[in-house]
């Protein structure tokens, strides 16, 4: 099974990560995994779809899962959301 | 089966959409649907983790869907992402 590779989305502008998924899938693997934490689920979600419009037509949505990570600050402990986004290429 | 619920967030503060979510499920629907576009797609995972989290322990998730969806505005026709997040009580 191809090596299943993740693509942390964050700050940086939102096609900086469609070429790294889009040069994963040219890399000859099946399976891309998006993942992002707060304000930047916004964007993983878009960074899937331009993918999948404009980029890789053949591509299918496995599961998308949602959840919370706790991270430490110098305020203390604090929640934030995160999302995977596993994409496959039929 | 009990009538699906659909909450839509929006701009609103994110407990105005988790009070909507638990006054649903109080009401005594089983499964509520979250739905948002563009930068409220974290808020909405956002209000999902949090009412799972503190308000609906046996919350489950259902089918979490990401789209795109073509909206007219005077500067023609832009494309925006969008979520649907089912959240199903057990």
């Amino acid at each position: 099974m191809a090596e299943e590779n993740v693509v942390f989305v964050g700050k940086k502008p939102t096609m900086n990560y469609v070429l790294a998924v889009v040069t994963q899938f040219n890399s000859g693997v099946n399976t891309v995994i998006l993942k992002a934490r707060g304000k930047a689920i916004s964007k993983a979600v878009d960074v899937a779809e331009i993918v999948r419009n404009r980029f890789v037509p053949s591509l299918q949505y496995g599961e998308i899962k949602i959840g919370t990570e706790s991270l430490q600050s110098e305020k203390g402990e604090t929640n934030v959301s995160s999302i995977e986004i596993e994409m496959k290429r039929e």
